[in-house]
C-alpha cells in the first residue's frame, strides 16, 4: 500500500516545488528588468509601497482574528483534530504568502510594462504576463506543497489506513482550506472596498467635478486608485483561486474515499487531485512559455494559443494518470479511467463555455452591451434597468452550463466524477490566473505611463493590452463563478459525508427554513459590501473635494497634491468595513449549524448556493456590462465622452463598481467558505447533536 | 359521516355567499352616489372606459391560452381527472371575475372619491374604503363559492370517503386553483408592465423634459397612467391574493388529509379551512364596518382599527371552530385544536410583523429612506447603490421571521400546522385587501382631481387619504410576499404528498442541478418584465414626444392631446409582453418535471422558493424606499424640487417602478404558481416516471 500513497504525494509535492521555481525564475527575471525613468520609478514607488503597506495592515488586522479562530477550533475539537488549528494558521498564512508574493511581483511588473511598453507592444505584453504568471504559478504552488506537506506530517504522525484518512487527515486538512477561505474573503471583501473607494473617489471628484482626466497626476486619489487595482484586483483574486483550488481539491478527496469501492482504489482516488494539479501546473507552465507573439501580432491570439495549449496538455496529462491510478479496476458501480477523463473533459469544457458566456454578455459590440448603449441615450434611469435586465437574464446559460456539467459528470463517475469535474475546471489554474493577473499590471501600467507624464504611445500600447486584459478579466470571472458553484456542491456532498447523516430529507421544515434564510443571506453580505463601499467613497469624495478646495496650484500643476491621505482613508476605511461581511460569513453557518442542527444546516448550504450563484453572476456581469457600454460610447458611439449618453453611462458604471469588484466577487468565496466551515464544524456538530 | 363533510362545506358556502352580498351592498351604495362635476365625469370615464378596455382585451388574449391549456390537461390526464380541465378553466373564469368586480368599482370609486372630498375627508375615506371592500369581499366570496361549489359537485359524483378527496376530488380542485394561478400571473405582469409603461412615459416626458406637474391634463400619458393604477394595482393586486388563497386553501385540504391520525379527523381537517375562511370573511366584514373617522381624525387610525378589530375577532373565532372540529381528538402525535388556535396566531402574528418590516424599510422619516435622501446629494450612483443596499438588508428579518413561524406552527401541529399559520395570515383577506385597494382608489382620486382643474384643497386631502395608502400598500406587500413563501411552503410538501414519493434526498445532484436551475429562474423572469417594462416605456416616451412636438397648442392648454393613443400604446405592449414571462413561469416546472424528473423538480421548487423570496423582497423594498426617498425631498428636505438631489430621486424612482410594480410582485406569483403547477402535473409525472 506504501507506493500508492507516497507516488501521488511525491509527484504533488513535486509539482508544487516546481511551480514555485517556474514562479521565482520568472520574478527573477522580471525585478532584473531595469527601470530607467526616475518620475516613472518614483510614482510605480508609490503604488508599490501603499498596497504592501495595505496588505501588511490587513494581515496586522487578521492576526488576532486567526488566532481567535484557531483558540476556537482548539477549544472545540477532541483529540486530534485540535491539529486543525494549526493547519487553519498555516492555511491562512499560506493564502497570505500567495497574495503577498502576486502583489510583490505585480507592482513591480507595472512600472517595467510601462518602460517596455515604450519599446514594443510584445515586450510589454511580456512583462505584464510573466507578472501575471507569477502570481498563477505562486497560488498553484503554494496550495500543492501546503496540501501534500500537512498529508506528510498527519500520516507520519496518524498512519495510512482508510480509516486515518477520514477520521484524522482529511478532517485536519480541512482546516487548512478555512484558514484559506477566511483570508481569500477578508482579502476579497477589504481589497474590493478599498479598491472601489478609491476609484469613486478619483472618478466623481476628478473626472466628473474637476474634469481631469484619468490618472493625471493632479487628481489626490489617483495613486490610491491605482494601488486599489493591485490590492483589488490582483491580491483579492490570488487568494480568491487560492481557496477555490484547495476546496475542491479537499472535496474531492474526500469524495474520494467515499467512493463504492476497495480500500486500496479509495485511496487512490482520494489521492488524485494531487497528481491532477501537479500535471496542470506543468502543463500550464508549458502554456505559459508558449505565449509569444511577433512584432504586429494579435496579444490576445498569443493568451488564446498559450491557455488552448495549456487545456490540452492537461487533459492529455490526465489520461495515464486515470489510468495509472485505476489499472481496470472500477468503483461508483463501475466508473473507471475512461469515465474520469470525460469527467475531466466535462468541467474544462464547462468552464470555457461558462467564460465565453460571460464574455458575450459583458463584453462590447455584443448585442447584450449595445442595448445598454442604446438605453443610455434615454438617461441614467434606462441604463439602469436595461443594464440589470442584461445582467438577470445572462444568469440562465451559465447556470444551465453548471447543471449539464453536474449531470453529466455524476453519470460518469458518481459524486466523485462532478469532483473531479470541478478539480478538472481547475487544472489550468496556473496559465488562468496569469491570463487573469496580467490586465490589472496592464491596466496599472497605462495608469503609471499617464501619471509619469509619458508619451501618448506609450499609453496607446497599455492601452492596447488593456483592452486585451478586459475580456480575459471577463472570461476569468466567469471561470470564478463556475468553479465556486460547483466546489460548492462538491462541498455539500462532502459535508453529508463528513456529519454521517444518512439522509436529509427536503421536505423536512427545518430544512425548509435553512433554505430560506440561506437564499436571504447572500443579500444580506451584498447589502453590506455595498454599504460599505458606499461610506468609504463617501469619506474619499469629501477627501479628494477639501484637497482641490484648500492645496494651492493643484489644479494649474504647480502643487502635488496630499496622495498619502487618500491612500490612508481608502486603507483604513476597507479594513474597517470589511469586518461585519467576514464575521457575517464566517459565523452564520456555525450558527445556523449549532442552534437549527444538521438539517437546518444543509437546507442553508442549499438555499446560499441557489440564491448566490445566480445573484453573484447577475452582480458581476450587470457590472461589467455597464463598463463596458461606458467604455463603448467613450470611443465615441452615441454621442461620445461628455455627452448626456455618456453620462448615464458613467451612473451606470459607478453603480457597477460594487457590483463587480465587491460584492459579486466576494459571493464566490462567501458560497464556498460556508462548505468549508461546514465541513470543519461537521465533528463538533456530531457531538453536539449527538449523531 | 355525512354531517362531517356537509357542515364544513355549507358553512364555507355561505360564508362566501355572505361576501359576495356584502360586497353587492357596497357597491350598491357607491353606484348610488352621483358625480356632479361634469368634467370630473368625462375624465374619470376615460379611466373607467380605457381600464376596461384593457381587461377585455386582455381577457380576450387569455381565452386561447385557457382554451390550450385546459385541452392539455384534458389529453394529458386519465380517467376522472379530466375534470382538471372543466375546473381550469371555471378557476379562471373566477380570477378574471374577481379582477373585473373589483375593477369594475374601483374606477367608480375614484371620481365618487374626488368628488367627496371636495366635501370632507371623512366622507372621502369612506368611499374610497368602500371601493376597497368591494374588490376585498368579492375576492373571499369568489374563493370560498368556487371552492365549495367544485367540492359539491365532486362529492356528488366521485363520493365522499378520503380515498376519492385524495384521488379524486382534491386533484381536481388543484386544476381550480391552477386557473386562478395563470390568470393572476397574466394580470400581474400584464397590469405591471401597463401601469409602469404609462407612469414612466408620463414621468420622463411630462414632468422632466416638458416640466409640467404629475397628473397635468395637458400630459398625453396622463389618463393612461390613471388607467394603469387601476388595471396594475386593483386589478392585478386582487387576482394575486385571489390566487394566493386558493392555493393555501388547497394544499392546506391536502396536508389535512394527509395529517396522521384516523379517516374521520383527516376529512374534517382537510375541510377546516373553508369554515376558517368563512369565519374570516365575517370577521373581515364587521372590521370594515368599524372603519369610521370623526371629523379631523386620522384615517391610519381608523384603517388600523378595523383592521385589528377583524384580526381579533377571526382569531376568536377560529378557537370554536377548532373545537368543534376536533372535540378532543388528536392528530399529528397529539396536536389538537389548542394547537391549531396557536398556529392561527403565529400566522397572523408573522403577517403583521412582516408588514410592520415593510413599513418601516420602505416608510418615510425612518433611517432606511433617511440614508437614501443622504445620498441623493451626492448625485444618482449613490442613491441607486444605497438604495440597493437598503433594500437587501431588508430581506434578512422577514425571512427570519418567516422561518420561525414555519418552525413554530410545525412544532406545534405538524405540516397542517404549517398550513394552518399560511391560512391564518390570509384570515381576514377581506379587510387587508379593502385597505390595500383603497389606496390606488385614493391615488387615482388625486389624478382626477388635477386633470378635472378642481380646487387644491380637494388634492390636497385626497393627498392626505393617498399618504395613507402609501403606508398600508407597504404593509400588503408584506402580507402578499409572506402569504407567498408560507404558500409556496405548503405546496411544496402537498406536492411531495400527491406524487407519492417517500423520500427525497437533498444531496441528490439531480436534485442539487434543479435547486441552482430554481435559484436562476426568478431573475430569468424579473429579467423579462424588467425589460418588457423598458421596451413598452420607451414607446410611450416617443409617443408622448411626438404628441408634445406636433400638437399646436399643448402646452398653452388650449389644444387637447390624443390620451387615446396612449392608452393604446400601453394596451398592446402590456398584452404583448406579457405573453413571454408568463409562459416561463408556466412551462417551466413542467418541463423541468418531464425532462428532468420529480427529483429534479422538489430541487427546482426549493431553489424557486430560496432564491425568489429573497429577490422579491429585495425588489420591493428597494422600489418602495427609493418611491419615498423621492416623495420626501419633495417635501422639501434635502434641497426639494428641482434640486440635483430631486434629480437623483426621480432616477432611483424610476428604475424603482418596475422593480417594485411589475417584477416584485409578480415574483409572488411566480413562486406560487410552480407550486400549483407541480401539484397538478402530480398525477401525470407518477404516470410518466412509473412511480
Amino acid at each position: 500500500m506504501d507506493l500508492d500513497i507516497e507516488l501521488p504525494l511525491a509527484l504533488g509535492m513535486l509539482g508544487g516545488l516546481f511551480a514555485l521555481v517556474f514562479a521565482f525564475y520568472k520574478s527573477r527575471w522580471i525585478l532584473s528588468l531595469d527601470v530607467e525613468n526616475e518620475k516613472l520609478r518614483k510614482i510605480g514607488g508609490y503604488v508599490a509601497k501603499g498596497a504592501m503597506a495595505f496588505l501588511f495592515r490587513e494581515y496586522k488586522v487578521l492576526v488576532p482574528f486567526v488566532i481567535g479562530a484557531a483558540t476556537l477550533l482548539l477549544l472545540g475539537n477532541k483529540g486530534v483534530l485540535r491539529w486543525e488549528a494549526v493547519t487553519f494558521a498555516f492555511g491562512a498564512i499560506c493564502s497570505a504568502m500567495s497574495g503577498f508574493f502576486g502583489m510583490k511581483i505585480a507592482t513591480q511588473a507595472n512600472m517595467r510594462t510601462t518602460e517596455a511598453a515604450a519599446k514594443s507592444l510584445n515586450l510589454a505584453l511580456k512583462v505584464s504576463f510573466a507578472g501575471g504568471s507569477v502570481m498563477g504559478m505562486s497560488v498553484v504552488g503554494l496550495a500543492l506543497c501546503g496540501i501534500t506537506g500537512i498529508m506528510y506530517a498527519t500520516i507520519h504522525f496518524f498512519g495510512r489506513d482508510p480509516y486515518n484518512f477520514d477520521h484524522q487527515i482529511l478532517p485536519i486538512l480541512s482546516g487548512f482550506a478555512l484558514g484559506a477561505s477566511c483570508i481569500a474573503l477578508f482579502a476579497r471583501v477589504g481589497g474590493g472596498i478599498y479598491t472601489k473607494a478609491a476609484d469613486v473617489g478619483a472618478d466623481l471628484v476628478g473626472k466628473v467635478e474637476a474634469g481631469i482626466p484619468e490618472d493625471d497626476p493632479r487628481n489626490p486619489a489617483t495613486i490610491a486608485d491605482n494601488v486599489g487595482d493591485n490590492v483589488g484586483d490582483v491580491a483579492g483574486m490570488g487568494a480568491d483561486l487560492y481557496e477555490s483550488f484547495v476546496a475542491s481539491v479537499l472535496g474531492c478527496m474526500i469524495l474520494g474515499l467515499a467512493a463504492n469501492t476497495d480500500d486500496i482504489i479509495k485511496l487512490r482516488l482520494a489521492l488524485l487531485p494531487l497528481v491532477l494539479a501537479a500535471a496542470g501546473a506543468v502543463a500550464s507552465a508549458i502554456g505559459i512559455q508558449c505565449v509569444r507573439v511577433k512584432e504586429g501580432g494579435s496579444p490576445q491570439g498569443a493568451l488564446n494559443k498559450g491557455s488552448l495549449i495549456a487545456s490540452v496538455l492537461a487533459a492529455l496529462f490526465s489520461y495515464p494518470i486515470f489510468y495509472g491510478a485505476l489499472k481496470g479496476h472500477t468503483f461508483n458501480d463501475g466508473a473507471n479511467a475512461n469515465q474520469l477523463f470525460w469527467c475531466t473533459v466535462v468541467g474544462v469544457s464547462a468552464g470555457t463555455l461558462i467564460g465565453a458566456l460571460t464574455e458575450y454578455f459583458t463584453g462590447t459590440n455584443k448585442a447584450p452591451v449595445n442595448a445598454i448603449v442604446k438605453a443610455c441615450e434615454t438617461g441614467a434611469a434606462t441604463t439602469l434597468i436595461t443594464g440589470m435586465g442584461v445582467g438577470m437574464i445572462s444568469t440562465a446559460l451559465p447556470v444551465i452550463t453548471m447543471g449539464a456539467a453536474i449531470l453529466l459528470s455524476y453519470n460518469l463517475a458518481g459524486l466523485f466524477g462532478v469532483a473531479i469535474a470541478t478539480v478538472g475546471l481547475q487544472l489550468t489554474l496556473g496559465i488562468q490566473l496569469a491570463v487573469d493577473a496580467f490586465g490589472p499590471v496592464a491596466d496599472n501600467a497605462g495608469g503609471l505611463a499617464e501619471m509619469a507624464e509619458l508619451p501618448p504611445h506609450v499609453r496607446a500600447t497599455t492601452d492596447k493590452l488593456d483592452a486585451v486584459g478586459n475580456t480575459t478579466a471577463a472570461i476569468g470571472k466567469g471561470f470564478a463563478i463556475g468553479s465556486a458553484a460547483l466546489t460548492s456542491v462538491v462541498l455539500f456532498a462532502a459535508f453529508k459525508e463528513e456529519v454521517g447523516i444518512q439522509s436529509i430529507e427536503i421536505t423536512d421544515p427545518k430544512v425548509l427554513v435553512g433554505l430560506l434564510l440561506g437564499g436571504m443571506v447572500p443579500y444580506l453580505f451584498s447589502s453590506m459590501c455595498m454599504m460599505s463601499v458606499g461610506r468609504a467613497a463617501f469619506a474619499m469624495v469629501e477627501e479628494v473635494r477639501r484637497q482641490f478646495r484648500t492645496i494651492p496650484g493643484l489644479m494649474q500643476g504647480t502643487a502635488e497634491p496630499d496622495y498619502g491621505r487618500c491612500v490612508d482613508i481608502s486603507t483604513t476605511a476597507a479594513l474597517k468595513e470589511m469586518i461585519l461581511p467576514g464575521l457575517l460569513a464566517i459565523l452564520s453557518p456555525a450558527t445556523v449549524g449549532f442552534l437549527g442542527g444538521v438539517q437546518m444546516l444543509m437546507g442553508f448550504l442549499a438555499g446560499v448556493t441557489a440564491s448566490g450563484v445566480a445573484l453573484a453572476i447577475f452582480m458581476s456581469n450587470t457590472g461589467g456590462a455597464w463598463d463596458n457600454a461606458k467604455k463603448t460610447i467613450e470611443s465615441g458611439v452615441g454621442g461620445g465622452k461628455g455627452s448626456d449618453a455618456h453620462k448615464a453611462s458613467v451612473v451606470g458604471d459607478t453603480v457597477g463598481d460594487p457590483f463587480k469588484d465587491t460584492a459579486g466577487p466576494s459571493l464566490n468565496i462567501l458560497i464556498k467558505l460556508m462548505g468549508v466551515m461546514s465541513v470543519v464544524i461537521a465533528p463538533m456538530l456530531k457531538l453536539f447533536w449527538g449523531l
